[in-house]
């Protein structure tokens, strides 16, 4: 009720709610938005409502898409037979921006966590084998965190594909590029010594 | 261009800004907001843009408001005779939350900055000049921030509202309660000492 008649607090308590921003931020926020010129303010509401209403999930790959089929699974000069699996469409942008990779996708939207009740018929796991059963996918490349519920995730995945006779893979661990080996934490430089190659 | 096709592009872009949002932080968001339910975005984007919409400058004190006057000033209950002199209008939030002060306020929008090409002239004095000749306005509290530039516009201030006859005080500066001696600055340690008093 407060927040009709306040337009700060009930952006406040709008901006609040976004991941990351507290109380602080989120009028530090409304005030700077209230300050901004009409325009500039209506571009911004815009942009996320008309965002959001855009956004679709690719019913093939799983990507955030305006258009479905994804622009990455119409593109004619992607490899069709390689997939890489990721958890979140920030993980597909991430994967882009190193301009390498040029196989398809195939996000699963979380990845599996007891912890939190998340099992495998809740991610797209189902879909992902649905694929390699129905495309011609030679390699499945599992591209999940290296952290335990991206590990479990991508041990449960590479259990279910083995028997379909696709090859699968996972990312290297390892030093990252540029880093320092003080730095590193334990586990990393191990997996480093492991995956040691000859020169 | 590339903008309309892509929703999370545009997102992003509009996202970015925002003060303090950098270009991660605005794909982290933009990610977010693609993932939530419509229904929980569309109230995102209405606090936005409904709320800058319902933002008004109140005539009297300057603050925003979506009554003009607004609720500070109509209210009856506050005493007319002092006035607060601010920089933005999240201060009056700040002193507000204090629940102590009971008087009014008059908000500058911004303070003199020769550096930024502000000058007195850009703010909101010749309405303050305005109100202390047509209010019964027995003191001014100067209440713009301790740094270079809020002192200067209080230096300004105080110097056109004297010959008014008007009495002028400055927020006291001193060690931030609860604070720790260790870590105060120097500045202000200073102030601390030579504002002690009896006990």
């Amino acid at each position: 009720m407060e927040h009709r008649a306040d337009p700060i607090a009930r952006m406040v308590a709008q901006l609040s709610r976004l991941p990351g921003v507290g109380r602080k931020t989120a009028q530090r926020l409304a005030y700077y938005i209230a300050s901004q010129p009409e325009e500039d303010v209506r571009e911004l509401a815009a942009a996320i409502w008309q965002g959001r209403q855009a956004i679709r999930m690719c019913s093939r790959c799983g990507n955030y898409t305006a258009e479905d089929p994804c622009p990455l699974c119409a593109d004619p000069r992607r490899q069709r037979d390689v997939l890489c699996v990721v958890r979140d469409p920030r993980d597909v942008a991430a994967i882009e921006r190193m301009r390498e990779y040029r196989g398809g996708y195939h996000v699963l939207h979380g990845t599996i966590s007891p912890m939190e009740g998340v099992g495998p018929e809740d991610i797209r796991i189902r879909e992902l084998l649905a694929r390699v059963g129905a495309e011609e996918i030679s390699e499945v490349i599992l591209a999940t965190n290296p952290d335990i519920e991206g590990e479990a995730t991508a041990a449960y995945i590479a259990r279910v594909l083995k028997p379909l006779g696709v090859r699968v893979t996972r990312l290297a661990h390892g030093m990252p590029v540029g880093g320092d080996l003080e730095y590193v934490d334990e586990n990393t430089l191990h997996k480093a010594f492991e995956g040691r190659r000859e020169m």
